[in-house]
Parts: C-alpha cells; structure tokens; sequence
C-alpha cells in the first residue's frame, strides 16, 4: 500500500510515522508513506498556498492551483483508489472504513488547514471526503495520521500478532472487556479471582459477558446496528 | 491551563506540539504541555511499562504501577480537574466537550498503548475517559494529540481572529457552507456570482442555507440535537 499525503505542515505530521507500529510497517516495506509539501507547488514567488474568502469572513481558504498542480502530477505516475480530503463535514470515520481502506493500493489524503480548501477542490479532486470526529482541528494533519494509523495497523503482517487487532473494540460491535495484569493485588485493589483458574472456557465466557455488558452502559447505540 | 501528557511514547508526539498552533500557543504561554515517559517511573531493571494479561489473551496491558507512580507525583505538585484516559470505549469527544475542557486549568492525559491499561487503573485513578472516535489506534497518543489540538485552539488568544472558531463546523450544530478564494474561474471551473457582489446581507443568507442544506444532506442527525 501507498500513502501520498499532501499537506501544508509536513514537519507536523513527521514524529507519529517515526515511532512504534507506523515506523515498524513502513521499515518492512508493507506500507510507504510520502508526505508533499503544498507549497512546492506554487507559482508564485510568496509561495502562497492560501488566500482571503470570496466574499468576506474570518480564516483563509487553500487555493485550488497548487493543489490541482500536486495531485494532478501524482496521477500521472500511479492510478489512486480514492483521493481523500480530512474534513469535519465529511463521512465520519468508523473501523468499518479503516477496514475498506486497508484493502486499498494508492491513497491520496489531503490535509485541508486554515479555514479550509476552495470548494471547487472538493466538487472536482476529491473522491472521498472523512472526518475524524465532530469536532474542529487548526488543520487535517492530525485526522491524516489517524486515518493512516488506524488504516496501517490492519494491513496484514504489521501488528506482530494477527489476532490481536480482531480482539479490538468495534471489530464486533462491540467495546473490548475489561483487562488485567500483574501484580495480583495492588495496595489492596484486586485482579478478578476468575482469571487465575486456568478455566478458560469460563473465563471466555465472562469475557463476552462484560464486553456485552459495558457495552449496553456506554455505548447501546452500538447493540442497535 | 496546563497539560500533563502520560505516555510510553513521547517522541511519538514531538511534532505536533512543535509546529503550527499548537507550536505558538505554547510559545505565547497560553498553555503548558508536559510530557512524562512511563519508563521513568519504572522500579525494574528493564523499565517494564506492561505485561501480559491475566487469564490469556493476545496483547500486552500497561501495569498499574507505574502509572499510579506518575499520576501521584503529578497530584502533590498541583490539583488536577481531569485524569483522562484516552480509549475507544471513551465518550465520545464531541465539540461542546472541548468547549468544556478548555475552561480548566490542569488536565492529565494517560495514553493507553499495547492492548490498554490494568483496569484497576480506570477504576480508581482515572475521572473521565474519552474516545476520539469509532476506531482503533496502536496508542492513546494521537487520540491526546487531537484531543489538545481540539481543546488549545478554544483558548482565548490562541486563534489570530477570535472569531474563526465560532464559524466553524459543529459550533451551533451545523456544518460549515462552502468557501471560496482566488482565482474566480480556474480551467472553467467557477465560483459562484453572488459572492462578488459585495450584498454582504444576500451573502450571509447563501452561507446560512448552504450550510443547512449540507447539514441536511450530509449529516441530518445534527439537526435533530
């Protein structure tokens, strides 16, 4: 899989694909990740990758020509499954589509900032438009790493044990049971006596139990899809 | 305010604080963000953060020691409004809750990793968990980063123009409209004639119904809040 980010802060996005399971997926070559820098698009001699709203109003808006000029040069070395714009008006993002996406060959993801791109971008570039949440970012970089994040991890052979990420919350509609570790007891606050018996039917068994049961206190909406 | 960021990958986060607004909001002493290696407050030899889980299972869970170790420490230097735990089985972060934290003074984040924390740390140490939303990421980590993003551009004087976050999307439950910049016709591509006309009055109208009409179309759920 292949991951272009067009972004206008590249330095911002850098440290998340440095660390843990994103660097370890890209240093074994199941994933690249290439950042582009909007302004090296640009025409004229500022730089400028935004400019005032049509019309009046606070916030800058990302000018359509160096973004076209990006993407339009990216199309010409690979065909894309989806060119991707982070915006929090867009299709919510849930694991269903992290799954979708994993399957994907070539992605495009651009980061808007500011106030956001010039509508003609999104009627005319983008194929697919995802929000992070509803709530507001200064700009998409952090909903691009999440995106990817969330997208790398399901690639098969990158988390070390493939089990792991089917055990997750959501993966079956419903919320992780709650776990435990060592010590046994800790200034008095106890492990669950039940995980200790070796009775792994019983403790699978519970498992499913609080897991359905945390789920129907914080999270019913889930039981309903 | 002030933000103590727990985690067992610091440089994971590095650069999102180090670029942008998040960068000048620190700069101009509007907030302060501490980050705290887990690892440091380890009493074995091997810096052991985590552990396997009780009872069987793929994943490693993070050990309440620690934790507890740092959480503490943080709490004899100030009083804390907030013990977040970053999870997928959070509250959902909405808008209104970054409204609401970004009125506190001191916030611990504790990013989870692995397969997520001893649940005898939620159950005594932590006061609020929260979800950026319906998937799963390796770590708590950009789960903390949003979550900052989100809540340190509300803070007065962190935005340039105080009133770019007001007309944001979510702010009063309805999506943004479309926006606009230079040049009016690119490659045939058009921004529509109202926008020059310069009837600020004809204008706002526009933005009002555009922005329902997407509201409506994109995200009727908003509407019936």
């Amino acid at each position: 899989m292949r991951i272009d980010i067009i972004t206008v802060l590249p330095e911002l996005l850098k440290s998340p694909f440095e660390a843990s399971i994103l660097k370890r997926a890209i240093e074994a070559g199941l994933v690249e990740v290439h950042f582009h820098n909007l302004r090296d698009y640009t025409t004229d001699n500022y730089k400028s990758v935004d400019d005032t709203q049509f019309g009046g109003g606070a916030g800058m808006v990302m000018m359509i020509e160096p973004i076209d000029k990006c993407i339009s040069k990216l199309k010409t070395e690979r065909d894309y499954d989806e060119v991707i714009y982070m915006t929090p008006d867009g299709e919510t993002l849930k694991q269903g589509i992290a799954n979708q996406l994993s399957l994907k060959e070539n992605i495009i993801i651009l980061c808007g900032h500011y106030k956001g791109v010039d509508q003609r971008v999104r009627d005319h570039f983008i194929t697919r438009e995802i929000s992070i949440g509803d709530y507001v970012l200064s700009g998409g970089e952090l909903g691009a790493a999440v995106l990817c994040d969330a997208v790398i991890r399901l690639i098969p052979g990158v988390l070390g044990n493939e089990t792991s990420a089917l055990t997750d919350s959501f993966q079956d509609n419903l919320l992780a049971p709650p776990i435990y570790t060592k010590p046994r007891e800790y200034k008095g606050l106890k492990v669950p006596e039940l995980l200790f018996g070796g009775n792994f039917v019983k403790i699978e068994k519970w498992r499913e139990e609080q897991a359905y049961l945390r789920t129907k206190e914080r999270r019913p909406d889930l039981l309903k899809d």
